[in-house]
């Protein structure tokens, strides 16, 4: 058994930016040399979040849209008056998507569906640099 | 320390399903032969999720109407246009519920509250047969 | 590699009340005797959940104000027509949230980012005594 922390670095474009991180995911834990096991994805952010989705453009459309409609950009938030970065909106779609994934892994692959991707989904409002936190632990 | 891999069977119904699988893991844990440890519960789709519940009707009927509230199922949905399977809206509430869930145990024991249960949401909209990964970590 | 389980306990006043456990979250990693590891923290409960937020004033507002718009409290839940405790809003937030928080640790010291804190947020209706359970697993 063993514990072996990597990252993944992004671009991203803020807005509800969704991007397909399986192939990266997928290629850490088989260079992990770990054969089954658990791996750990963690956004060190307070405006991003994870989970999965069939990765195809109609989808990615609608959770755009749900994400607008459950959580608005155009209204006010308290954190939005103390700290005048326009990001409220940002904070509690993450808080409410969570910043941490877990997902078995067996015989080296991802225990992933055949329609399923992981996907980061960064909600602040400006273009960033992302460091993602990947640990797998297995033997 | 090792790594133990099984799977819970399950046939669904769809249209946001809510199936008790606690009994099932508490037994898995048990056989695995490890004392401590986590165990990850991992749905290998991306039109159903998992949380824990207080497994009473009362409870369940709250869980179906939130989600037909926050994401319904009758209006448009991108996915559907270009599908045409008119999941749209189950493949929205899996995202936002998340397809993994990781619970400790102690001396063979899943660490639940007395009036909490681990529950499947199937929110496709067919019947299905299901195969959930159960993967524990521990010594 | 080992297994070192421990609890927080929590002072708890209800009605979406937030506390920040990250400074004693990153106590029990140090206590631990662990280097590298993920540690899981998990609520035994159905009326209480776990994400991570930027813990300051503004943005805990905003919680509770998401919280209270999406799940009101002030409507008619089947969970309080079959038991009057009136806390159906509380499981529905909490199931939706989820009880479980997995964040992995490097050389002994959590990877949250600057602006992101560990929060507990408990969604009962009255004061309670909570006992978080926190799983540590790594070498």
């Amino acid at each position: 058994m063993s514990v072996i922390t990597a990252t993944i670095s992004l671009t991203t474009h803020g807005h509800t930016d969704i991007q397909d991180i399986t192939r990266e995911l997928a290629r850490l834990v088989e260079q992990s040399g770990l054969r089954n096991g658990t791996v750990t994805v963690f956004c060190p952010s307070s405006t991003s979040g994870l989970t999965t989705v069939e990765f195809e453009p109609g989808a990615l459309a609608d959770l755009k849209h749900m994400f607008d409609e459950l959580i608005p950009s155009n209204r006010d938030y308290a954190h939005n008056a103390t700290w005048d970065d326009g990001n409220g909106h940002s904070h509690m779609r993450a808080s409410l998507l969570g910043p941490s994934l877990t997902i078995p892994f067996v015989e080296k692959t991802l225990t992933l569906g055949t329609w399923q991707q992981v996907i980061y989904v960064d909600f602040d409002i400006r273009p960033r640099h992302r460091e993602l936190v990947v640990q797998m632990i297995g033997e």
